[in-house]
């Protein structure tokens, strides 16, 4: 494979759980939580429906150059509450071995008009329903990107 | 784990499914039809794109409280044909043993904005193309929150 | 199964890769050329996060009737950068052998505000997180549908 251009490990499927998280709790937080509590180091969104409010997602200043920095990735609140239209995105430990949550986030406002980014955190409205798949690989951690100015996935060489 | 925030249950892979659903159909209609005649309790959506037209779905009114009231989730119909981005969430038994969706729609109009909620229902247009993914498990059932005012998932206790 | 409305086929897990795809890589290019290497024949994106550049995407007009046709399906180029809430879709081979991707984005612009459509290309900005999910099945191809008038999923009969 074109190193220059894509890198990837085939991992193994680990267990799947089928969550519901209730309302008035911190979403991300809640997620690493139980991380911790059920000992999962590496997962992915399979599925993620329900309703939040206090919503604070990042996106891209347009015209944004690499390495992205700060700056350019304004800050979003919306008080909602919104439809939680899905979840996307994987846990990762990071260089500590600390599990480390990349998710984006889109929703519906009252409107029907989606919007989303990268989730910063979200309460919990009405329900969350979550269908989370843990997968089983090692030397693959989330370590921050001098190229890109963001925190990604590396891979360990084998 | 703090079952004041999250509750869950670990569940087992069954059967995987790819499917066509073809122009003209209903699609809520025809997946809980498909379950019926392929005898399937639990179930997600990995995948799910294509074109849809005659869309229906429910959003949440800006600043509702909990329990959510009818009145607080505005039904928006959307003639279309919009494009399909996807579809998230899950297949899951009510009380009385049948098997109930719930599902949220994320679709583009022909600007290319995105729009989206609580699918009721919609019109496949030119096609519409899913991947599911059967679970296993056992005292998972859909059943009426009263904090939070909706259907969402509920574990017995084992 | 009413072969009128919906056809499907049970499928096999094949293997899973979890992916970083690096800046300035053309994503759909990119993705189809990892297939070739890895050969690999049917799958489906279960997540993928990060950010792209020079997204385009096609959508559909409203009040457009079947079969669709170009004209009927606008192309929507965006500079961006956009944050990658998403892709959904498949990779099928076509009636000639060759892997095919049919994967529908969803982003969102610097105010917040997602678009998204049929997936022509996008540049990866600055990181891209894939997980893909390998299927083994056999007599399924992507073709043109006359009555669509868009190319999708067939089951051979067996």
């Amino acid at each position: 494979m074109n190193v220059d251009k894509l890198s990837y490990r085939e991992i193994r499927q680990g267990r799947r759980f089928m969550i519901r998280v209730l309302p008035g709790t911190r979403l991300v937080d809640e997620l690493l939580q139980f991380a911790r509590v059920v000992d999962l180091h590496h997962a992915a969104i399979v599925s993620a429906v329900g309703s939040v409010r206090a919503v604070e997602f990042s996106d891209i200043q347009a015209g944004a150059r690499l390495p992205i920095t700060g700056p350019r990735m304004p800050v979003h609140r919306i008080e909602g509450p919104l439809d939680l239209l899905g979840l996307e995105g994987n846990l990762v430990p990071n260089e500590t071995g600390k599990v480390d949550a990349h998710l984006h986030i889109f929703a519906a406002k009252s409107s029907g008009e989606a919007v989303g980014g990268h989730l910063i955190d979200a309460e919990v409205f009405a329900t969350c329903e979550i269908i989370l798949s843990e997968y089983i690989v090692e030397g693959v951690e989330r370590q921050h990107s001098t190229r890109g100015g963001v925190d990604t996935l590396f891979f360990e060489d084998q």
